[in-house]
Parts: C-alpha cells; structure tokens; sequence
C-alpha cells in the first residue's frame, strides 16, 4: 500500500517520464492511487472480519481512529482529484487554486498514513510478542524496529522528492505565464512539443525538457502552473 | 514540546513580525528550537530514570528508536543552523544552498516527532489501561484516543502554515534578485525599511510588506533568497 502511494506520488518526479503526455501520467497517477485505494478497503475489510472472528472490538484504538480519518480523506482527495484534474471541465484558474490543497492533502495523508502504520506496528508487536515479550527485545523485535525505522526513512526520501522544485514536471505552455509575470520572451522555444511525445525526436524533447526545466525553477510556486 | 516545536517552526509566517528585524526573529526561531530541545532532552532523562527505578528496559520499542532518531536529527539540525544561519561566518550562496535542506529537515522532523508521540500515546493506553483495558474503550481512551487526533490535526495545520508561499516572510533586499531573474524594475520600492522596525512608519511598512509578499510569490523556490 505505502509502496503504490508512493509511487503514485512521484510518478511525476521522474525526468524520464517528462516526455510522455500530460494525460497519460494523469491517468498513472491516478490508477496508482485508486489501486492503493483498493487496497487499503481490502485490508481495512480483512481488518474487521479478523476482529469480529477474533472477537476483538473495532474502531477502539488511536491507531483505527487516524487510519480511518487518513483513508477517508484519501478517497475525498481521489474524488476531487478525479472531478477537478482528470475530468475536462473544471476551468484553469481552479484548477491552480486546487492544485496547492491537492499536493498539501495528498503529502499529508501519506504522512498520516506512515504514522499510523508506525502506530499498528507498535500495537502487533505488544499484543502478538508474549514469550519473550516486546520489551525484552526477541529477534523479532528488534527486526520489526528496523522495518518501522526503515519506514520512516523512505517516507522522507519520498517527501524530499515530491517537495524539490527542479524535480517537478515541467509546464508544457508556460510562455504566457512567463509573459505575465515580467519573464524574458525569449523563454518560448520551451513551449511544448511534448504534449505529443509520439512523433517528436527524442533529443530535441531533451532539450526542452531541460530549457523548460529551467523556467520552471522561475515559475514555482507562483500559482501560476498553466497546464494542470 | 510539541507546542515550542510549533511556535519555533511557524514564527517567521506570523505577518505582524515581519517588521520585526531578521535578526531578532532569528533569535526567537533559535531561542525557541532551544527551548524544544532542552525540554526533549528532560523528557528523555525523566523517561530512562522511570524505567531504571521500574526495571523496564530501555530502548526496546519502535517508538524509542524512531524517537531517539528524530532528537539526534534534531540537535543537528539545531547545531548547524546555529553554525550556519545565525553565526555570521557562511557565506550567503552556502545559506541558500542549506535553506532549503534546513526547511526540510525541520519539517520532516516535526512530523517525525509527531508520529512518535502517537506511538508513545498508543503504548501507554495499552500498557496502562487494565480494567477496563484500553479494547473495551473506557472513557480515558476515547479521550485520549481525541488528544491523539487533535494532534495530527494540529501538526497538519502547522504544515500547512509552515508550506504557504504567500506565508512566507517577505526577503528585505530583493531588488538585485528580482533583476537578474527579469523581474519588473518597478518592484524596488520594497527594498526595505524592516531590517530596521523601530524608526519607521508602520503604515508604510505595511505597505511594503505587502508589495514584498507579492514579489515574494514570484520568487518563491527560485532558491534565490537574499536574505537568508
């Protein structure tokens, strides 16, 4: 599940795929997140029919209040998500001011899902380690210590990569936004062969994925994304 | 902690101190981080004291090795920002080169820290809570278990806060940046009255404050703050 999120999250942070359309790493992106979102139903289901077969109460522990808060407003986010980004009919202008609360929501969900894994692993390791218990660090303790420690350390790398402007996808028609906000005109040979990647040459794409790379460090955060 | 933390992390977007000098808020940003760390490392003696006096072993769980993590990257983080960022021997390139590795890690620390108290909260409900224990929900879990997700709703508004653009604290002397990005020349009457606050006019420093924050905006992740 963590591993699909992830990569849902910085599928568009990887420069080899600066050169396939727009539309189609969307439609990754999005097929990522409704796969991890299928699968966090499946183990959230799992979850209950093993309490009610167990007859462990549900929803009682700190860790299924966070879980359940992070999985509904992730498919909240896969909604509007869907509705605004991926359907053709929100106009730009809402779409740039929906795209900062879909990459805050999304990074802080996937946090909030790190945390409550951290949280379950903590709690299979009180309840399942009794002879030896937890505390008196059996093997599988302290391997499960690093498997949680190694979560966190790939939550991190992941937040680096999604939060480093000169790893953000390129915009494909960014020379009116640069004409707007006082930038140099002569940025246009960036504007874009790439919403077609199909019958471009590949080298010439390099080129101006890297010009437009450049622009884009200029560009961020100015709200002003034109092709979201 | 978790309080100082949050003050610490968000007091340079409180817009009633941006005309306070750089300086005296840096001054506030690292007094604060101390203050967090100080109460960390008491926290920490008070916690090895309890489990020596309570024969419990000590940094056996998930919770201690991801904690005593986060307090180590944190006196790094406070030990180099303070060499970095408030001594005046690095030389401006290095701290806009570190800025944005700093905002990072601190960043990534709090959420650290946060999920660190959830695990510790989730240990000590199951651990204390006998009869009734913690799976037939007495009323101090639900309490506790609302304790633990106002938390995680506080640490993502200090996030959001901490990750707005037009948040951020306006950059004193941006003239020469704005130029050599090809920025409009007209924005140089924010070049600034706030390195110094106390002689001037509040209302013009609002004024420029504001004129600040919008060129702010276009600067923003540019990686060139002249201030830092």
């Amino acid at each position: 599940l963590v591993s699909v999120l992830s990569s849902a999250i910085i599928v568009y942070r990887l420069p080899w795929t600066w050169k396939c359309s727009k539309l189609l790493m969307k439609f990754i992106h999005a097929g990522l997140n409704t796969i991890a979102m299928i699968l966090a139903i499946i183990s959230m289901v799992a979850v209950f029919e093993y309490h009610n077969i167990s007859s462990i109460p549900n929803m009682y522990s700190l860790h299924s209040w966070i879980g359940l808060t992070a999985v509904i407003f992730y498919s909240l986010q896969l909604f509007l998500g869907f509705a605004v980004f991926l359907l053709p009919f929100a106009p730009v202008p809402v779409r740039a001011a929906l795209m900062p609360i879909h990459v805050y929501s999304g990074l802080t969900i996937f946090a909030t899902v790190i945390a409550t894994a951290l949280m379950g692993i903590t709690e299979k390791l009180i309840f399942s380690l009794k002879n030896p218990p937890y505390k008196a660090s059996p093997p599988e303790a302290t391997f499960v210590n690093c498997l949680g420690l190694l979560l966190v350390i790939f939550g991190a790398i992941v937040l680096w990569m999604a939060s480093r402007p000169h790893w953000k996808r390129p915009p494909e028609q960014n020379a009116k936004v640069l004409q707007s906000i006082g930038g140099p005109p002569g940025g246009t040979e960036a504007e874009s062969t790439m919403t077609d990647g199909s019958s471009a040459d590949k080298s010439e794409l390099r080129i101006n994925s890297e010009a437009s790379r450049k622009q884009n460090l200029k560009l961020e955060e100015a709200g002003q994304r034109s092709t979201m």
